[in-house]
């Protein structure tokens, strides 16, 4: 069966019935807008994400469980990129004619299971049809304490850089698919890191309560492009800041580092500027990161410069990973 | 120039440019999400619409100022649905390589336009590139007194059936399109109607404060659709409600009528469902319907009936519009 002959209030009704576990109070799917009560001392935090066919994924590979797990999963990585609680997805899907219902159904499956994971209700979101290629839109609510969320535009000179879990993993996953790599258990780690990401929402929740962090984001792009942004917004133009960093000090995986070896890849460049980690970017002042109890690596430190990054360990600039 | 040749930084530092103007307290572009204020005693009303080029627009014939108005007002259009106030805007955007620089600039002095004059900054979103197909996604965050937004689900037999403005100018005006009508000022006038939607805000805002009206929706696919999903939603298996619709009461433009007399048309047909009016449907109660200080034509009652609409006038059936 193709999603023509469901029609498309069969597939709003058989998303909504996926999706019916709302928490009390809240109105989801159903009319034009989803209703969600406002509480005081809270700041709503909202974040989108587009992935388009051809684009950021292709169909002809894409795991369609996989692929609904992970436009969920980098717009809930958002929200724990400013240490918010993500409350409510909303789904906006263009399905080309032709598509199976097993495809949709299989989607459906693996975003239903993320959100289930994270307890984050999908509310709403829009289904159309489109000539050829599948579009996925994904925003996210979160909320905050007021005042709380961490921004880009706040890291201080001196301030030592962090950042959550591995870097690179996903990329070597990346590369590991194009390459056509033996999938043995050191490659399927690999991929299902680029895969099933994992956004760090306790881990953003956690580091939100410290007011020692000062700047955070999470990894999308690499830290090469990614920590440019920090650079970007914080400091002024009188004192712009830099930032120096260890590439010895890069938590690289034991599965990436032997990747890397067999197929002749530089691991700094996948972990700097391959992208997709979602993992968390944060400064710290230096007297606050020992009594951080979240896991985490220090990597460099917030220096004055000119909004550079010197890279310890090479000669290359790394510069992440490029949209355009 | 196009815009590879801006590259996604200049890009989203275009956008950020001519949408700089954020109320105060609020954080907008430049983070991984939006943060904006909570207030007490008011609930946040989300809806997210998706347009394709191929399925929603094409892109030979679309003027991208008329489709960046159009992006946000559809959304717009939602929040004015449920009675609330817009409150901001995030735009979602996949851009086919070699668009022109002069093409977005124009879509985004068009959405600029509709949430300048409504007042609903734009907080955020995400530019990417793609394949082929401009895809455009807008979320629309908004906010109402607790308890007063208006739903779909709460009409109640006996009900007026009411709409806003005229319903079929922008279905006329489309078919004027696609005919290529000569563009007389009565064309203009209705094929301006099928592109610059003026989502009725005011007229939502007004009505959601009045206990006599009970549901209530935007017409975006025409009344036969859009009023089915009122009496799915209303009633109960034991009391299902119905609707009967006078089609002489149908409140149609001059241009409209004067335009399917010319071209053979049927005025009803495209009055219920040609869709993308966003006129508000609501129901009222009868003793309320007089003093309702919203300019309205009343069309029709909800009746006992198994979720049916009968059409006052005519033999034929009126189904609204079909997106698959």
């Amino acid at each position: 069966m193709n999603i023509n002959q469901l029609g498309e209030f069969g597939l709003i009704a058989e998303i909504k019935s996926a999706f019916d576990k709302v928490p009390d109070g809240i109105r989801g799917i159903g009319d034009d807008c989803a209703i969600i009560p406002q509480t005081t001392g809270r700041d709503t935090l909202v974040s989108t994400d587009m992935l388009i066919e051809g684009s950021h994924f292709l169909m002809e590979d894409a795991d369609p469980w996989q692929l609904g797990w992970k436009s969920a999963a980098v717009n809930v990585s958002d929200i724990a990129a400013m240490g918010g609680k993500p409350i409510a997805t909303f789904l906006s899907i263009a399905l080309p004619k032709g598509l199976s219902v097993k495809w949709i159904r299989a989607f459906m499956e693996g975003y239903g299971k993320i959100t289930e994971l994270y307890g984050i209700p999908l509310l709403g979101g829009d289904t159309t049809s489109s000539p050829d290629r599948l579009c996925i839109n994904v925003a996210v609510l979160g909320e905050a304490a007021s005042g709380t969320a961490k921004l880009r535009s706040t890291a201080k000179p001196g301030d030592l850089i962090c950042v959550t879990g591995t870097l690179g993993d996903s990329a070597a996953g990346l590369q590991a698919i194009l390459r056509n790599a033996q999938r043995d258990s050191m490659v399927k780690t690999l991929i299902e890191r680029h895969y099933l990401p994992h956004p760090r929402v306790a881990e953003g929740l956690a580091l939100a309560q410290c007011d020692g962090v000062h700047a955070m984001m999470d990894i999308s792009d690499g830290i090469g492009s990614d920590l440019r942004h920090i650079l970007e917004a914080s400091g002024t133009d009188d004192e712009a800041l830099g930032a120096r960093i260890e590439l010895g000090a890069l938590p690289l995986s034991a599965e990436t580092k032997t990747f890397c070896s067999r197929h002749g890849l530089d691991p700094y460049e996948l972990a700097t500027s391959g992208g997709e980690d979602y993992e968390l970017l944060f400064t710290v002042e230096p007297s606050a990161e020992a009594s951080l109890n979240v896991e985490h690596t220090v990597i460099g430190r917030i220096v004055p410069a000119q909004r550079t990054i010197e890279w310890i360990g090479s000669d290359k600039d790394f510069i992440g990973f490029r949209h355009f």
